[in-house]
């Protein structure tokens, strides 16, 4: 039984250092410093997703996939947001399928 | 409550598609094409994800992570992986304190 | 003897774009389309950068290169730039060895 | 008249750094690193230049731009290409119109 309310508790964490002494964590002090760096960090993040990839590393793909979410989380709780925002999304998805969701997203944007 | 299991529920439908045919749905065509066109769409949603972090737009921020979160786990299937592989990274991650995680990753890569 | 003025070619035509009909050709198509596409396309475009030098084919490194450098351009020239702006600024650092114009980037960032 | 031998003196410089003491320069210490080191810069530095595009502040799209271009730069010379063989690609390109060179790149790849 996989244990996804790891997001949750990770979620809670990251909330709780909004406000924390930047430098009493990393997210702190990426939170401290604002949008650019934390969306700086998403693509440098990103980039390093795309060359596990390209490897197949599947170690790599795991673990820059863990990157990547885990700084996307640092800017929905910058922002006011969190994960669970972003599974609500996801949850209204549901029972589009892909074809009609990508004609969707492309009317709507 | 929160309904993370709609991971879970997409994850098997993902997995589900791998051996489909690409007419059937989005995610068919974009496991059909191969790593390339999806690591590509990983650079595009991450594009668009920055530029919604950086005009403050907490809808688009939403809908733009969903759709980063969307393409990593289409990645993930496409490896013989699932998200269940980050939520045990992730996991394996807990407790270790954000300083400290860097640092690891640091001497790990 | 390299041709650099190809450049300078370019930047007058992809500035001759600027209020042509947008089905006259691509980049006509972009600059009409705004700032948002055209950063999609970069971001497209660099994953596809990322992925030709991490499997270190030249032929693809040269072309994604020249794609990313094309991007750049309509993107210059959509915020009323050109390439020439960017000639300037590279010819303003000539001359400050990397690590101190790291260090000035640092401080002026 | 704008001096885009800037780029060639640059690559000349980029080139006479792939065998220098890393201690020796910035460029020196990126093309020590490896190829990995040089694409994250890439997406970082690319991710800038996304920022600046969406706030559309003229003085930072062109200091990103130059970043990004420096960086491409440093990742041709570490694979034994320099810019002049952008600019050879960007010249066989010329004359092709966007459209129809966008269809030639859909075929060729």
């Amino acid at each position: 039984m996989i244990d996804y309310e790891v997001l949750q508790r990770l979620s809670e964490t990251l909330t709780s250092r909004r406000n924390a002494d930047p430098s009493s964590s990393y997210t702190a002090q990426l939170l401290a410093k604002g949008p650019d760096s934390i969306l700086k960090k998403i693509g440098e993040e990103t980039a390093e997703l795309i060359m596990a990839g390209k490897e197949g590393n599947r170690l790599h793909i795991v673990r820059e996939s863990a990157d990547v979410l885990f700084h996307m989380m640092v800017l929905l709780v910058h922002a006011g947001l969190s994960i669970d925002d972003v599974m609500v999304e996801m949850r209204r998805r549901e029972g589009i399928s892909g074809i009609e969701e990508k004609k969707a997203r492309t009317v709507s944007k």
